[in-house]
C-alpha cells in the first residue's frame, strides 16, 4: 500500500507544527502528597516536518499517546513529546495537555472539604532532537477562578461594593532543575485575590468571604500586580504571563488586565 | 440528473423536522420606536417529510432565506416559515432565529447613551399547514443579564454583600392579535433584578447602582418569583419558561431556577 | 445566625426548580464488563420550593453530592436524587450529570485499541417523593460521532461523494427492571451511520472505512430512521429524542434532522 | 467624588495592557467595491499603566467606542485607538475586534448568489504615542472554512476518498501604505483548499464540488504549505501566522498544521 505521506515535496516549505488537535485523552498526572489523578485531556501534539516529505503520519502521535496512557506523566511531559519525535523521525516536537484538575479545599470558617476545579494546561516544546543544541521548554498553566470586589465601588457608596467572580490565568517556565506543583501556584494566585472560591460554604463561612473580601478590595490592576510580584520574587520562575479577568456584576463586559515577563 | 431525495423510502417514518442548523445569516428585525436593525441571525429551519419520501431538498431552506434577507421579519416569522413549507411541499415547518440585538440605555444618573446587547431568539411552529386545522406558534426568547446580590450574604455579614452578574431567560408564547416588543420584555425583566446592567457607568452612576443593589438584594428564587408574576399577570401570555442563572462571586458554580407554566 | 432562606414568602409562588448549575464534581460510573470509571461531571441538581419559603439551601446540594462522591452511581442515580429531596425536605428532585465517557475501540482491520470519547449525560426526575404517587424518571443520553457519506452527491459525481463527521444525539427512557448500558447504545447508533469513527487508523483501517462509508451512503434521514427504528423495535424503551446533525464538508452549515417519540 | 484610580500605587508594577474585553458592541467596517457593513463586534481595547498609577478609567474605553459607533473603521483601526490612547493619557494601546463578515458568493454552476460568514478580526497596537519612535501594527484576521481531501484515502481506497470541513486560520501584518481587503484575502485562502465552501448548491453545484475536491486531494500540509507560499509571494506583507484544521470525518479529532513567519 502506498505510502503517500512519505512521498517527495517540492514546493520547499518546512512545516514548523504539524500533528492532531482536539484528541480527548485519558492521562494520569501525579498529585502534590496525594495519589496520581486520572485526567482527561483534550490534547495538541505536532512535530516539525521537512521540506521534501508530503505529509506526517497521524496514527503514531495517537500510538504514542497510547503507550502513556498508564504511566504517570508528572508534571512534565518532556519524556512523551521526546518519543513522539522519536517515532516520527522529526526534529523537534510539541505538546499541549489542557484538563480539568481537582483539589480538595477546606471551607474557611467550618472547615468542611469539598472539591473545587480548576483548569489546568502543560506544555512542552522540544527543539532539535538529539542534537547538541537539544533545548526543552515547559509551561505550566492554569486559570483560578477568585472574587474580586471594586475599590472605587466601595470608596464612593455609602455602602455595599460591587464584586464578582473574576479568572487569573498565569503561564509559567521555570529551572530545569525546580518543580512548581499545580496545588502551590493555585494557592498563590488565589492569595492575591479579594477572596478565594469555594465548592461548599456554610452560613458562618459565607458570612467570613463576604467580610473578607470587603475588606481587600481590588481591581483587576492589583491582582494582576500583586501576582506578577510574587512570580518576580520566585527565583527558579523564567518567564510568566498572566491574565485577569472580572466579569463585571454592574456591565455586560469584563474588566481586564495583562503582563507578559521573562 | 437523478433526484435521490424524490426517491421511495419504505422504513415507514415520517420525519418531526429535518432541514439546515447553524447557517449564518444576515436579516431585518423591526425595531420598537426606531429604525429597523440588521441582526446576525444563527438560524436553524425546517419541515416534515413524509415516510415515503428518502430525503428533503437543503438547498431550498437557503433561497427561502435569500428572499426573505431583506423583507422586514417583524417580530414575527410566520410568513417566512410559510415559504419554506411551501417551497419544500411539506406539512409542517419550523425556524429559530438567534441573535445579538443592540439597545441604547441611559446610564441611571448622568444620563448617558451607550448601546447593550442581548440575545435574543425567535422560534415559530408552523403545523398542518393549508388544512383546515393550520396552526401557528411563535415564540419570544430573551436572555437578560443583570445584577444579583444575596440576601443571606446582607443579613449575616456586618458590612458588604456578595453580588454578581446573574443571567434571566426567558421565553413567551402570547396571543395571535398581541405584539410583545423585545425592548418591553428586556426592561420588564430588569426590573425584577437587584439593578440592572449598562455598557457605560461614570463614577455617580457607580456609587448609584452599587447602592441600589444593596438595597434590593434577591436570591435567584425572588428574581424567578417576580419575573413570573409579572409574566402571570400579563393578559395576552399564554405560555411561558423562565430560567435565572446567578454567576456567584463566592463559588466557581451557578445558583439556578427555573420555571415554566402555562 | 438568622436563616433568612427559610423566612416566610407571601408572593404565592411555588418555585419548580432551585438548585445549583455547573459545579464541576467527580464522580463513579459503573462500566459494562470493565472496571468503574471516575467521570469529571458538569453538574445541574434541583428541588421544589414551597410557594411559603423565601429560598432554598445551596450548600446541602454540595453537600449530598460530597457524600456520593466515592459511591458508584451505576447509570442510575434515583438514590442521589433521593438524599437530596430527603436534606432539602423537598417534594421533588431533579439532577443532571453531563460527563466524557471513555470507550476502548479496536480499529476495523489491523485490531489495534485506542480509548474514544463520548459526551454523555445522566439525568433523573424524582416528583412527590415520599407519597403514594411517587414518580421517578430517567433518561440516558449520548452523542456519537458518526461519519455520514452523501448519497445524493455520490449518484451525481462521476467520482468521490462529500462525507463529513456527523454527530448522533440520542435520549431514552426505559422501563424500571430494564438496564441500558452506554456500550450497547453507542454501539447500536454507531451502526446506523456511513461509518464509525476511530481514535487510531492504519493505514488498511483507512482504507477500510473509507471505502465501507463509499458503500454506506446516508443523508441525516436515513441514520435519523435507523436509529429511530432501533429504538422503536427495543422494547423496553418507552421514550426517545433523537437528532442527527452532518456537519457538511461542502457548506458552512449543518444538515439536521430531529425525531421525538414515546 | 474620590479618583480611587488616580491614587498613587507604590508597588512598582508597569502594567503592560488594562482595560475592556467581550464588550459586545455596533462598528461600521468599509467593504471591498460595495456600501459600508455594520458589524457586532466583540471588543477587547487596552492600554499601558504607569507604576504609580493605581487603575486605569475603564468607562472611556466605553466612551471612545462610542464615538467611533458610525464612523467607517475602515479595514484599519489606528484612528480609534489613538483616540483611547489620548482620553486615557497613556503610552500605548491596543485594540482587537472580532466579528462576522458576510459576503455574497455565486455558487459554481448556476451562479446563484448567497452570502457565506467568515469569522474576521482586526488587531491593532500603538506603541510610544506621540513620541519619536512611535510605532503602529496592525494585523488582519480571517478563518476561512473549506474543503479538505485526503489524499492518502484516495490513492490506497478503491473508490471514494475521506474528505471534511476544514478551518484555515490566517493573520496577516502588511506595509503601512499597503491595503489588503478581507475579500481578496478569503479568495486566496479558498484557492488553496480542495475545494470551497457555499452556502447555496444546487444539484450540478454539488456533482461540481464533489468532482473538484476528488481531483484536488490536500492534506492539512498540503492548504497549509500553498497558503505559506501566496504570502510568501506577496511583497506587501511582512507577517503571517497560517493554522489550518481539518475536522476529520473519520476520527473525533482534528489534523492540524501550524506556521509562522516574518
Amino acid at each position: 500500500m502506498k505510502d503517500i505521506q512519505s512521498s517527495k515535496d517540492t514546493r520547499g516549505v518546512e512545516i514548523q507544527k504539524v500533528g492532531i488537535k482536539d484528541l480527548e485523552f485519558p492521562l494520569v498526572i501525579q498529585r502534590k502528597d496525594a495519589e496520581d489523578q486520572v485526567v482527561y485531556a483534550n490534547t495538541k501534539v505536532s512535530v516539525s516536518l521537512p521540506a521534501h516529505y508530503k505529509g506526517t503520519h497521524m496514527s503514531r502521535f495517537v500510538e504514542v499517546l497510547n503507550e502513556w496512557r498508564n504511566k504517570e506523566l508528572s508534571v512534565d511531559i518532556q519524556g512523551c513529546i521526546a518519543d513522539v519525535v522519536e517515532k516520527l523521525s522529526a526534529k523537534s516536537g510539541y505538546m499541549k495537555l489542557k484538563f480539568k484538575y481537582f483539589i480538595d479545599k477546606k471551607s474557611p470558617v467550618t472547615g468542611i472539604i469539598a472539591p473545587m476545579c480548576y483548569d489546568c494546561s502543560f506544555e512542552g516544546v522540544l527543539n532539535n532532537y538529539g542534537e547538541e543544541d537539544e533545548e526543552y521548554e515547559f509551561i505550566l498553566g492554569v486559570k483560578v477562578p477568585v472574587t474580586t470586589l471594586c475599590p472605587c465601588s466601595k470608596e464612593i457608596s455609602q455602602y455595599g461594593a460591587h464584586n464578582q467572580r473574576a479568572l487569573v490565568s498565569v503561564k509559567i517556565k521555570y529551572d530545569d532543575d525546580a518543580h512548581i506543583w499545580l496545588e502551590d501556584l493555585i494557592k498563590m494566585i488565589e492569595g492575591c485575590s479579594s477572596c478565594e472560591l469555594y465548592s461548599l460554604l456554610k452560613r458562618e463561612d459565607e458570612k467570613y468571604v463576604t467580610e473578607h473580601a470587603y475588606n481587600n478590595p481590588k481591581f483587576v490592576e492589583d491582582v494582576l500586580r500583586d501576582v506578577v510580584l510574587e512570580l518576580r520574587n520566585n527565583p527558579v520562575i523564567d518567564w510568566f504571563e498572566v491574565e485577569c479577568e472580572s466579569i463585571e456584576s454592574i456591565h455586560n463586559h469584563s474588566a481586564w488586565a495583562y503582563q507578559k515577563e521573562g
